[in-house]
């Protein structure tokens, strides 16, 4: 009795949906589509992880070998419309077409349906995979060691930026505007990664996991502002000096003022939710803070792990801290495995190729990014002065994954025809590898813990 | 660093999106109105959860009421595609242009993915209910009750019809067809909100929480095989005996099936997870096994509802089951609301307007199938014979709500232009009042516990 049209499998007329355009998707074919990747989705990054974890790699190592696995790149099973690809590219869309009596127009709307329901469940994975990293930050801690992320962070974008765009005009001849692209694309550390390997470690919490933290969010924001310069210098040939200074003024007016607001009104919260007598109202009411500040942070151009990153670091603050903890745990073992599953689904490794002639120019190029992409992360964490203590390769080698932001300059750089194919092809490669790296070289640099906390127990 | 298209702010081309058609939505502003929504969705929830609970009413009619408050009938906030509203109808979406850049034809594409993407969540969410339903029920009990369920759910469905049917055509004047839509839209029962009142109310375990439980489940397949029938004489003036057939067979072939053959599995099922090491697993193993159910309901033409069910009963004859429930309990908190608030905010009540003249015809024709509607399936408790511990009036009346299953029926008979707009508005008046009768009434029926687990503790 769940779905309004169960019934389209009899009559063929669009029900309580009055379709405006021919080409609306089923929804019973879009739910079954859905639950089918979800499905994929858990298996890969199930088998994956379980693989990593014996042969001792990071599990989300292997989860994003597993997306890969099923993705674009090997199985086909798990594609997305965004790549330019259409149903007939997705065996999952093949089976559903074997399975049900669904026509191939039909079959690509649910195709595009299915798409971007699993991108969005992807996106709310990461937003609640922050919000938990930031439930388990100390917030104190964070601003304790905020000088070191701050140099860290600052230190970690001006490097490969420097090296990368120098080196691609006068050692490889590029053009400055895709120099700089290039450049740019080296910049900005991928969080999720980051923060997943150090929860698996059970080295969140040490100085150097918030000073990784720390500096990878303040990575993310400085990212967001070159991506604006880039851009704004590629489309009008100049830099908005007034749009960056808006991005600058924004994000620190909503880091800084979710913190007080939401210390403001915790007592309020705590309050609110002992009062509060169904069913879910810890939980409901805490992810409703959460996305109020995703959905802000969202809006004014930076992005919505940031707003679910300054929740968690409120929460963390309350009584309700540990509780919270265990109840987002089986809600995080569900949504975050969609988003690593993704990120290696959408990786399409066959820029890779060697055999492929036009490949090989993307190759050699690609060669010299990852080897600044690494050095340029890596000499971060010895800037670090004095503090003898803290173990700074580690620090350099948390800041190495790229992820999705690379490809986002990839994707803006080569939409904007700013890009060869090359050196697109080339940034993708980084990309790849400087995220499939980073996780077991990070494991590697840590010493292994006697007990590695996330993985025996509760979480 | 979770969007692949945060940069749709800065320049105006599709990203990575290499999209075929103009219309495709933003992405990220899909993310940020799913998220509003989901807001909006939780606030509701609670805000009207908390005020029934106050007043001694069953909290899931709160979140009912909760969602027509925010539906298409009051506020306007949570309005979707498929009843033929666009962009302009929603309060959300007029609050998202007001907050970003977006244009008008940009806007009514995020409009559509946001509610596509909205209502697989509440597909989701009951799937995922019906899940922890059958976790929370007992095959052997159901068994037992077998025979009474199964009285009580042929007579809940030949009562209604045959007394709706030959009111209409004999009392009314209504041509056959349309008195043949309409009794059959009195036939099934909504098990959804049926089964979260007796787990509001800790009765889902008892003798007629479980006969409700298992007539109701029959009942949902009893529905389709009505709908097929009624639908295929509507489509071709006569009855496919063979799809129905068909129906009946593999319905049943389905639930033994899953039943049989995951009992068989189920040792196998623990040891895997015993053995898995990485985190969620349980959880996700779980999930998979009830999702894999559900799609093959879905694709047989049953419900996706009836897979998770069966996993549901399955999985709560292995050792896992008290350590699944604490799981569960969390992913329902935040699923489940989705699909209450959703039915209400999809909830026309304009058609209850009076004041409107082609409503009244409505509202008579109305009356009559809301008076049959309701003592079509209070007697159904009344035909079970022996038993006088049997609360048989509560088994009554936990079969009397309707929820969407009779939208549909309205709307298929609508789409085949079989119904009249009063006749049409008459069974979506008939189901609302039912939806929102029977939790009250089954409380009042059901004598009070000393203490409702539901409510106290756990779940």
């Amino acid at each position: 009795m769940s779905t309004l049209s169960l019934t389209n499998f009899y009559i063929p007329v669009p029900l309580l949906a009055t379709a405006t355009e021919g080409e609306t998707a089923d929804s019973a074919l879009v739910l079954a589509s859905v639950l089918l990747s979800l499905v994929v989705i858990y298996f890969a990054s199930k088998l994956g992880g379980e693989l990593c974890f014996r042969i001792n790699l990071p599990p989300v190592l292997g989860e994003l070998v597993g997306g890969v696995a099923v993705g674009v790149s090997a199985l086909g099973l798990l594609v997305f419309p965004e790549g330019g690809f259409s149903a007939t590219d997705s065996l999952l869309m093949q089976f559903l077409q074997l399975t049900t009596e669904v026509t191939p127009e039909g079959l690509e709307a649910v195709f595009s349906s299915q798409g971007e329901v699993v991108s969005v469940l992807s996106e709310l994975g990461v937003i609640i995979l922050l919000f938990e990293i930031g439930l388990e930050s100390d917030l104190k801690e964070l601003i304790r060691v905020g000088p070191q992320a701050a140099i860290v962070a600052v230190v970690g974008v001006v490097t490969p930026f420097a090296l990368g765009t120098l080196g691609l005009v006068y050692g490889f001849n590029v053009p400055i505007v895709p120099a700089v692209f290039a450049g740019a694309a080296l910049t900005a550390t991928s969080i999720g990664i980051t923060a997943k390997v150090l929860a698996e470690l059970g080295r969140l919490s040490s100085s150097e996991g918030q000073i990784i933290i720390g500096a990878a969010v303040l990575d993310d924001i400085l990212g967001i502002i070159v991506l604006a310069v880039v851009a704004s210098l590629v489309k009008t040939g100049e830099i908005q000096v007034f749009n960056i200074l808006y991005l600058i003024v924004s994000a620190a007016i909503f880091l800084i003022g979710a913190i007080l607001l939401g210390r403001l009104l915790s007592p309020l919260y705590v309050k609110l939710v002992d009062e509060m007598k169904t069913r879910g109202q810890l939980l409901l009411v805490s992810i409703c803070f959460a996305f109020v500040l995703s959905y802000i942070a969202q809006i004014i151009q930076l992005e919505g792990i940031l707003g679910s990153f300054a929740a968690g670091l409120v929460l963390a603050e309350t009584t309700k801290r540990h509780e919270l903890e265990e109840l987002i745990a089986p809600i995080s073992d569900i949504f975050v495995p969609i988003f690593f599953v993704c990120v290696g689904a959408k990786t399409d490794l066959s820029v890779l190729n060697p055999t492929v002639p036009s490949n090989r120019e993307g190759l050699i190029l690609a060669l010299f990014l990852i080897v600044v992409a690494i050095i340029g992360k890596v000499v971060t964490g010895f800037t670090i002065l004095g503090k003898p203590d803290l173990n700074k390769l580690a620090i350099g080698v948390g800041m190495i994954p790229r992820g999705e932001v690379g490809l986002v300059f990839a994707g803006v750089g080569s939409a904007s025809g700013a890009l060869s194919q090359s050196t697109e092809a080339a940034i993708i490669m980084m990309v790849i590898l400087t995220t499939f790296l980073a996780p077991p070289w990070l494991r590697m640099v840590f010493k292994e813990p006697a007990v590695s906390p996330q993985e025996q127990e509760s979480t």
